[in-house]
């Protein structure tokens, strides 16, 4: 363990708010390893570097000799969405969220340690609760305080309709932290209301109330909107090494430091380093890409670090399709529309239909320039599909 | 059974609103027996005469062939109240339940048929519930909707807290239709939001949507509040003979009509002729005691309805206790206050302590004019107790 001191200027790093920052010196100083909560969805995961802000504050703490607890949110998952409303929120089958736990650790533990990492599914407890639990619980939080969370409250006053379910996910959230006794819980900013309902429950439940510690959500690459990929400016850690190479030297130069503040593990000395070496003159490119080479070795390695200039220049951009690239036809057989993973196969993009899921789990399949999931489908008209980094056509679905 | 239209008549007499009697119609219509829900609290019953309109109109639907299932709200009762800011409304045991149930049963079985009344608690089906089947069913309602109940509505206005299981509770009433089945849900027309659930849940879970027959809440005798003990307007039904019959002929002459179609078991033909009558010139007083002595022969039996005048001049009054009542000295022993059951026995206002807990349990003791219960404690001071009919006593408690 390093000092009391030392540890709280690692975990300060680029954080946005901590609640109570005394509360946390007080259970540093103790000298125990804490236990480090993170909620995460179990819904497929598909990460981008704004995730990886969270993930790379929980390694932190790992290195500072700290237990992470890295909770799966099964059970509000396997329940969907009982209004009924959201087609797209079908409840989730145990076999689907072992899958997406899967998938979420091959990623995650490109940046956590597994040793120090415990992987908890919060169905376990949840499971064993009944409907009088769940009143219970109901009972530890009013209406009104409900409705200040912001949006809970821009929805009411838009006269947009909220479920009363959903004032109960919050609490099973908290009650989470009192199951796993957590000392401290992570997450982003937008989440402040959940986070604090774990310590006002843990509180009544007689424990010490956990600490808050809030991350920034990360700028995309156009530096004014958060990382997402609906906007289309984020940066994907299942990317290739040239895409990920492309799109960190795209990024505006203003971003540059608080992407190493988030993103970066080198030390604040060495970022400081680099902050005057820049001021005197140093190309900010050269900057970009010693973070791009420490980016891509993380999920990559290093020797795809140090070639990834070199793939760089291979990848089909948006815009970039070569002109006389194969044409291939495929048949919807009289139906609305087809998996993509049959496209592939049938068009022969894909060796097999097995190498055709393969390439979609690991997001290395794109339709018109986005990476598409594995249940997607695509009904009749023309597509530039590209599967993996070299195989391209402009597929028509009739 | 009796045609649709006597049998509508029957029913829709002294009721407030019926929710949607076309569709009552259509069911009375199948000749079928119906199944009549009405819902009551798990807490220490002692009725009075407004608890009886409801019973009164359950009994109009068995003898018109219907199967009157009779709910005893048990499960929330045993969970209490979860915010522990009521004290008052600690969470009842299943002994409790039960013996309240049998008190119940005891009262009402003097208004309904035993053969045809089926009594179900609905802990039955509620203790089987799971969280995640609670989560479900608070899906099927908003926030905004919840807050649209007058009481919430003005709580919420009036920035009083609501507790989020208050939320709940209304799910819950509206889900024991669902399991029951029910046809027809009786209750106050305080209760239409709670009704009107189980019509809404019942849609949901593809059953024909229960009509809901709301009965108006009874005036006291003072014409003006609602019957209730803590207005001391009331007739409990477990009111000594005398002290009914002194009752009903104290209340204004204004009331006897809606007390005869709410309270009497007499057709509207007759009540029709006594107005008449009234009318004529007959005394009103002799209404009154038509009614009394109804009410009295159905609760204590015809003797006790036909001695009843007599007993009347018996019944010692608030404001007329006699001035030479034997004065009694209990000993607090230095506690701060002493069981009322203790005090009866100390004091030789019951034999023993087993007959002092038996009237108790009757609604037989009072402490200063009011009806005391089972639990209730004095602390020092000086009070005019009665138990039964004849042994008073002035007791200093000290």
């Amino acid at each position: 363990m390093s000092s009391v001191d030392d540890a709280l200027d690692i975990i300060k790093r680029g954080a946005e708010e901590i609640l109570v920052e005394e509360e946390l010196v007080k259970k540093l100083k103790t000298g125990k390893p804490l236990r480090i909560k993170a909620g995460f969805d179990p819904t497929a995961p598909d990460l981008h570097l704004g995730h990886t802000v969270l993930l790379n504050k929980l390694r932190q703490f790992q290195e500072l000799g700290h237990e992470v607890i890295f909770l799966i949110g099964d059970f509000t998952g396997m329940i969907g969405d009982p209004t009924g409303k959201s087609a797209t929120r079908p409840p989730l089958t145990e076999e689907d969220v072992m899958a997406n736990a899967q998938t979420y650790q091959e990623q995650v533990f490109k940046i956590l340690d597994k040793e120090k990492t415990k992987i908890v599914f919060n169905s376990e407890w949840m499971a064993r609760l009944t409907a009088a639990d769940m009143i219970k619980l109901a009972g530890r939080q009013t209406v009104a305080r409900m409705l200040e969370r912001d949006d809970f409250k821009k929805r009411y006053k838009a006269e947009q309709s909220i479920s009363i379910h959903e004032f109960l996910y919050p609490l099973v959230q908290g009650y989470d932290s009192v199951e796993l006794r957590s000392d401290v819980e992570l997450g982003g900013t937008d989440q402040k209301f959940n986070l604090l309902m774990g310590r006002e429950l843990q509180k009544y439940y007689g424990q010490d109330p956990q600490i808050v510690l809030m991350m920034p959500l990360l700028e995309g690459l156009d530096g004014v909107n958060k990382m997402s990929k609906s906007l289309n400016n984020y940066v994907g850690i299942t990317d290739a090494p040239g895409e990920m190479y492309n799109k960190i030297l795209s990024m505006p130069d203003t971003l540059i430091w608080r992407y190493f503040e988030l993103l970066s593990f080198r030390s604040l000395q060495d970022i400081a380093q680099l902050k005057t070496e820049m001021e005197q003159g140093r190309n900010p490119k050269e900057i970009k890409i010693e973070l791009a080479h420490e980016l891509i070795a993380r999920f990559h390695g290093e020797e795809a670090a140090r070639n990834a200039d070199k793939a760089a220049g291979n990848v089909i951009k948006a815009g970039e399709v070569p002109d006389d690239i194969e044409a291939i036809n495929v048949s919807l057989n009289g139906q609305n529309d087809m998996p993509v993973s049959a496209i592939l196969n049938q068009s022969g993009l894909a060796a097999n239909s097995s190498q055709a899921r393969d390439m979609l789990k690991n997001g290395r399949v794109k339709v018109d320039h986005q990476v598409v999931e594995m249940q997607s489908r695509l009904a009749a008209g023309e597509y530039i599909i590209q599967a993996g980094k070299k195989r391209i056509a402009r597929i028509t679905v009739q």
